[in-house]
């Protein structure tokens, strides 16, 4: 027998039906099964999602909303100011007794997720939380003496070796799921009449459906076909830009559309199978790596937990200090990708473009926007918040604090990259340059990322005209070279240790 | 019992096997075969293909040369100023006894092909020649008086109606080859010692390898797709640019390595399959239609064989007079694809990087050359000539003097196109413009033809900034009307009566 006649199951970035705590114990403990969404962006202030990523979540809820009436219910909607507007009447009119939700971790939900208990609660509701985001929660990765680790590699190497248990296997898609009674009702009829797109936005984001498919099928399929078909090589083509070999499944991974629980195991297994044949080394290390991208995923949601201030001010305190130039006309061109730096203009015209940029251009870009343009993080970070497609706060706040000098991990701030060295690394053939800038498609791979060094005649003969069909270069090295002395001097002169944890 | 001990066969823009008269009666008449392609670029003078169209030969001839090889012969190389300077010598000096080629009917290859013929046959040696690369020699369709029809229309309802009979069925493949004989060489000993790439060129084509596969399996496969797939919807969705639904087949019909007959009896077959089950007009339709564009190619080779300097002066003789603009620097604006009309510039920036554009769009940024730009046609042909990858000359000579005015079929030069009514017809939700010019994105299908027009908050919504991100307009459409207008009276008072066939 089943405790409760009706539970409800609160639906957030947890966007499927198999490998989903929350919902398995839902179906063992009530009769009736109610899943709910509600949509309260208000709520999340100046981190309410994107435009990209707000298209995915509406098409994201199209499909679970499908599968759940493919199983025999039906997902209900509620548009409110806040949550707790929402949920504690519904609770109350529709006889709820139990709610059931999964973990979130970044400071916003926590805060929420707490309120939400908390007032449940006080109403005689039982609620049950469940983790389902991570391979371990953030408060049970933690050193000898209880504290939480500091740089990623000692969590990373705690968690491969030291944890004593493996995260949860994954459970099975329900067969079937309960009906849900004609009367019970959200504030919103559908899906549509929660507006999480604007008209005006629907016409703007039309593009994005050319490259991606939201929904946990989707997420699966990209997932079986990168296991298939690149995760072999996954080690030394990670990082190469043009060739599409990582596996692209960040937006479905944010919103929870298939588990890390589910790849963890599918590599485990598959590792297990690798090392069992001579030969297979590599593609060994492969998987190693790509569990360890998965890792940094982890360690994202584990830095905003034990630090919730590190998507707005940096990780390492003194960094605070650092001399910004608030240029907007550069922020502009960095916008536009019109620097004059064919692999930081083609990437910022994909971003913005697509919702998506490899991570080696991410960092890239970033890396530029912070030390050649002097710009400040937090204006960069929000940018990739409101353009990406993956907008992931947790991640892109460890991205930007990394790149940016403000973690210990960090390399020091005085560090600059060298642009020619890495774009030659990352995009060797200028492969990706062509693709996104077609008017360079002719310069020769020795010169595409440095237009600027092409003799005349080349230049011609691939149609280039500098300051023309391509821009002049919009800050120079050595005016980088300046700047960045200038900022390392400041923060010398004030310098404290590091962030408590 | 075969006439001659050694014959050979010119290959020159028919690089495939199957459906080879000349090939078919060289294997006939003797004992060996040897194929001989033969390099002269220099004899083409300013009409030597463009670079892509040399890549895409180079490609070509190494696919031919690996088909050969496994059929058991080879190809004999030959680099030399002239084709002459090659054939004869080589013909004298090993032994052949005849030598078999298709025709081909540009002025250039007439007169060469013509220069060759007396010089062998004066040495005693037998040549005979072949039609291959059309459903109809030129000089077998004629009117009742024989003289050639001067528009396409009366052309190809000639051929559709009246010829008394089909073209030529296609030849098979042969099942194999005779060996060439170790001492037969050419002057140069394979491929790449051709030199129809220069070193940098190789580097400034690398790109082309992306979306291009030259060769004849490869057109039978392109043509194979596009039947199963595409065919059925041509008639409707030919026009749109952005959905890939012609063939694709141009630069492999221009090096022929596949048949016009093989295409027509196909789709002849096809329609009679189609013919006898109901509810098939639309596709039927679009078969009609697909071999309509193949009466544009014969046309254009008919056009340029009765009037061999269509690819140089106005087939109307009085368009001879119009008083074009010979602006370089809008030349070069339009080149780059920035005269701020997203249509125009992404169709240019397309061809620049791939080398190709959809036949509407040819039309579109051809006539806004001619007419908005008011620059002369001749100099679009040979840009296009230098840039397309399936670069014709008669194809070429054909649409420009189309496009331009200068043929009875076409509109008055007073015509002038409305730009934005053709892109919304072309390129409906603007997916084309979006994917070619990436930082035009996010505007809304509305307004994506005409960035100009948009409110600043839609504008700033897309994140464009007008004469910053995307180009403000070069030619404004009171200009237009007023140069054209004047180019009218130009020619009215010098107009004369269409030129004789
Ligand atoms: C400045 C900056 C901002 C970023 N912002 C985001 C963001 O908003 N959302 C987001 O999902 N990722 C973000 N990342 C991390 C990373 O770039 C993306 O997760 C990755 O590029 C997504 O592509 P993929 O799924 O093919 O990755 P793969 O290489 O196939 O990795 C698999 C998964 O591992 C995780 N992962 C990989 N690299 C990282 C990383 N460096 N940090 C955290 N998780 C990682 C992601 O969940 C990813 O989907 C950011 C990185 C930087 C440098
Ligand atoms: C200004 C201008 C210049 C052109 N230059 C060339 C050129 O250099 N080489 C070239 O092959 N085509 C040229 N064309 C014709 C046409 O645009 C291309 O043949 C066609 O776009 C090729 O794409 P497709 O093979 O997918 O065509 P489909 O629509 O699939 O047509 C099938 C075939 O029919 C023939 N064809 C179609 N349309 C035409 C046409 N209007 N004129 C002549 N033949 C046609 C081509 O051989 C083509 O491959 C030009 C057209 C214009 C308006
Ligand atoms: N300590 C770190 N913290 C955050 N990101 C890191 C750290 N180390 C490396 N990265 C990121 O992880 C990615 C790949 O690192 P790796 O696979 O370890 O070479 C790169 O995108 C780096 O930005
Ligand atoms: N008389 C003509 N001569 C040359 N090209 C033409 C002519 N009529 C139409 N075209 C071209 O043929 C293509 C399609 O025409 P259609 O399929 O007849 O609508 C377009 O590319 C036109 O440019």
């Amino acid at each position: 027998g089943k405790k409760f006649t009706r539970v409800a199951v609160w639906f957030r970035r947890d966007l499927r039906l198999d490998d989903n705590p929350a919902l398995m114990a839902a179906l063992r403990a009530g009769r009736e099964v109610v899943p709910l969404f509600i949509w309260a962006p208000d709520e999340e202030g100046v981190f309410t999602p994107g435009l990209c990523s707000r298209w995915w979540l509406h098409k994201s809820l199209r499909a679970l909303s499908a599968k759940l009436a493919a199983l025999g219910s039906r997902l209900v909607f509620f548009n409110s100011k806040t949550t707790k507007e929402a949920i504690v009447p519904f609770v109350k009119e529709n006889g709820v007794q139990a709610v059931f939700f999964n973990h979130l971790y970044d400071p916003i939900s926590l805060v929420r997720d707490k309120g939400i208990r908390t007032l449940l609660q006080g109403n005689g509701v039982h609620v049950e939380s469940f983790g389902a985001d991570l391979m371990y929660e953030p408060w049970e990765v933690l050193d000898e003496q209880g504290r939480a680790f500091c740089t990623f590699d000692s969590f990373w190497e705690h968690i491969v070796k030291k944890m004593p248990y493996e995260p949860f296997m994954p459970l099975p898609c329900p067969v079937a799921l309960p009906k849900v009674e004609d009367e019970v009702k959200g504030n919103r009829k559908d899906l549509d009449d929660l507006s999480i797109l604007a008209d005006e936005e629907l016409e703007t984001t039309e593009h994005l459906g050319e490259k991606w498919t939201p929904g946990s099928s989707s997420a699966q399929m990209v997932w079986n076909k990168f296991i298939c078909e690149k995760l072999a090589f996954f080690k030394t083509q990670k990082a190469m830009v043009h060739s599409d070999c990582t596996s692209r499944l960040s937006p479905h991974l944010h919103y929870g559309e298939i588990s890390v629980s589910c790849l963890y195991f599918v590599l485990k297994k598959m590792r297990l199978s690798l090392a069992s044949v001579a030969g297979n080394e590599q593609h060994i290390q492969s998987v190693d790596n790509f569990v360890r991208q998965l890792g940094y995923r982890e360690f994202s949601r584990y830095i905003l937990f034990h630090n919730p201030f590190t998507h707005e001010r940096p990780l390492l305190e003194h960094l605070s200090a650092v001399p910004w130039q608030y240029d907007q006309d550069l922020f502009k061109c960095w916008q536009q990708g019109c620097t004059g730096y064919p692999l930081i203009d083609a990437g910022m015209q994909e971003l913005w473009s697509t919702g998506y940029c490899h991570n080696r251009l991410r960092i890239l870009v970033g890396h530029f926007f912070v030390k050649y343009l002097n710009l400040p993080w937090q204006w960069g970070l929000k940018y990739f918040w409101d353009t990406l497609i993956d907008a992931d706060l947790e991640c892109d706040s460890l991205g930007w604090q990394f790149l940016s000098g403000c973690m210990i991990d960090s390399k020091p701030f005085s560090y600059i990259m060298d642009y020619e060295a890495e774009a030659s690394k990352f995009d060797p053939d200028g492969k990706y340059v062509k693709k996104w800038l077609p008017l360079l498609a002719r310069v020769p791979a020795k010169y595409i990322h440095k237009p600027w060094s092409a003799p005349p005649a080349v230049l011609r003969a691939a149609g280039v005209d500098l300051g023309v069909s391509y821009p002049h270069r919009v800050v120079l090295m050595s005016e980088v070279q300046r700047s960045v002395a200038y900022a390392c001097q400041v923060l010398e002169q004030s310098k404290t240790g590091p962030a408590e944890g």
